[in-house]
């Protein structure tokens, strides 16, 4: 097996782009990445997008983006898995590279969800819950998240309050970005009293769905050595799923799927909680981070909150997350995130990321959730020389 | 990079199927092709699925079909390219299983189209067009097969009884295969004045979409010849990609990703065009079949139709075509239909294709198109020992 490098990145600013299409932001992604690659070429794109079907009436991605991109006649398809298929895609271009069947590989993530807005939106991001157990009940998405939150709640005892940590720190960070979505802080005390979209989960709590693109090149780092003056070797890539109906589960307050993908990618990387440097997690809603971060090891059961409230998750705390304003402030492209969290690592590894710059950073853990952890795919980045 | 070979094989009949669920489909497959398999787990299963959310209202689907067939936990994600959607997946379980990180993969493709019928699922399957310069004119994938026929027919001086022979060759193998899903015969003389579905494309010309659910089990060569008493080998993979829009060709009547991904398939396994016994295309329509023949290196241009005209594509020709009835009589149950033409290729291949047997086949070339070509995924199958 060969091992695999990142040798290029690209992205869009994250928001609402009522004048630009689908298309014309996966163009912008790619031409960025290769640009940053210094390739004019890649043997496959793999497209990650999770609604296209269903809000641009746009499946078929593959051959469109490529083409668009000036790449046409490039293997590429797309990859689904819900908010998960950013790091589906970038599984999908390890294992072409790692294979030896393809030399540079790039991953477009890309969504467009304000090609429809209000009830429709909401109608067809539910398609990513079970159809004839959870969203036929009219379940979306966020009453879901809401669901677990109370039960996280209840069965812990903590209160609203103790999640706002979270929030703030990515809101924080994302005013230092200038590509985030959100740029404003959330001052202590707010968050709290934000109005309720499904109670207990609230406006400042629930990551906002964004239009974006962002992309990757991969290369073989035997290759990537002479290719690119900071390649990003990725030293473990894990992907792993659970029921995908909460109800389904075990236990629904832990997150198997995350446990599995976190632990492989970990044992992979010849690496423990302990090693890594910064955790890119998908903060889609706090009580979501507080899983994760219990789920991959690095806080006992009801105890995640705990790393917000403390300031661990702080960009100068043990475990900076969300470290460029996470899904809640640079933005929840959907389909994309996955790629935006890759991006976001490798730019903090090379010491690129900016006013968002971390000192000392050497391993990330960077992983993507499908719905409610039903998917989770893990990465483990550092430097490869 | 390992060598990659299929170790089990299963499907369902294709057909409509009103009485089963999606979900349901793919379980059938899934346990057919663990029990040809010999085995009870998998590493990972990639899921091959077209239409899922437009039809469905159910994307994400490798945690949900995963988890109902009883594995939980393991990596699983969806692949889409329209109706190359299973060959897309068939490559990704390639790579995962020729790259190492994956030892035993499942290739499960599924497609539930009986859900939403009338214009609500031709406007679904539309999606797989450009939407912005084909599906929004009100363009279907039959209106521009329709276009695509009359330009080859008028540029080659081709009559519409010339193609005929497609028809009755898929129907006549169909006829023999007890899980297809027309088994009439047509008789010679009728296809020309079948009812118009497009013209010229008619009723007989055109595969239907059917439901139905079909899995691949993959393992490394090495392993596979202690695993399975017929382990198929994968001698060559390839994907390519043209423009989506068939406007945006260069020339509408060459299949330029056809070209280039069996080229590179058949170059990896080391053959020409003449030494494929058997040949697994994509005969969504006959003008299609006719396209991909020529290709595809097996007929000179405007002359594939010649091929079926006389005889050539017949069980008992030099290179037989839909061997199990195809598209065309087998049904088009779009995402899995490339997973479908793998596991019919593997049981002619293993001696175990029944009444639709070939004498005397170590060969084969399958190829599964999105939309017109704009997605072409190819394979060589042979025996591994």
């Amino acid at each position: 097996m060969r091992d695999a490098s990142i040798i290029g990145v690209g992205r869009t600013p994250t928001g609402e782009f009522w004048d630009k299409s689908l298309r014309e932001l996966a163009v912008e992604a790619v031409r960025a990445a290769l640009v940053d690659a210094g390739l004019k070429r890649v043997d496959a794109v793999y497209v990650a997008n999770a609604l296209g079907g269903s809000l641009n009436g746009q499946l078929h991605l593959g051959p469109l983006l490529a083409d668009y991109a000036g790449l046409r006649g490039v293997e590429s398809y797309t990859i689904e898995a819900a908010d998960a298929s950013g790091g589906a895609a970038l599984r999908t271009a390890y294992m072409a590279v790692a294979s030896g069947v393809v030399d540079a590989a790039l991953v477009l993530g890309v969504e467009k969800v304000t090609d429809l807005v209000g009830p429709p939106r909401t109608a067809a991001y539910s398609n990513v819950l079970d159809a004839d157990y959870e969203a036929i009940q009219g379940a979306t998405p966020t009453a879901m998240a809401a669901l677990l939150m109370q039960h996280y709640m209840s069965t812990y005892g903590v209160a609203l309050d103790q999640f706002e940590a979270f929030s703030m720190n990515a809101h924080a960070n994302g005013s230092r970005n200038p590509l985030a979505m959100f740029r404003n802080l959330i001052k202590p005390g707010r968050f709290a009293s934000a109005p309720m979209v499904a109670p207990p989960v609230n406006l400042f709590d629930s990551a906002p769905e964004a239009d974006g693109a962002a992309a990757l090149v991969l290369a073989a780092s035997e290759k990537a050595v002479d290719m690119a003056p900071l390649p990003i070797r990725i030293a473990g890539s894990a992907v792993a799923t659970d029921s995908l109906a909460l109800h389904d589960r075990v236990d629904p307050l832990f997150f198997a799927a995350a446990n599995l993908s976190a632990g492989r990618a970990m044992a992979q990387a010849g690496i423990t909680p302990a090693e890594v440097d910064f955790f890119e997690l998908h903060d889609s809603f706090t009580v979501v981070s507080a899983l994760s971060l219990e789920a991959c090891g690095f806080a006992a059961r009801g105890e995640g909150w705990r790393l917000a409230a403390e300031g661990q998750i702080d960009p100068g705390g043990r475990l900076p997350i969300s470290t460029l304003g996470g899904l809640k402030a640079r933005g929840n492209p959907l389909g994309a995130t996955g790629v935006y969290q890759a991006v976001e690592a490798a730019l903090q590894l090379r010491g690129q990321a900016g006013d968002n710059q971390l000192a000392d950073v050497e391993t990330a853990l960077i992983q993507n959730l499908g719905g409610l952890a039903a998917t989770a795919v893990s990465h483990i980045l550092t430097r490869l020389s």
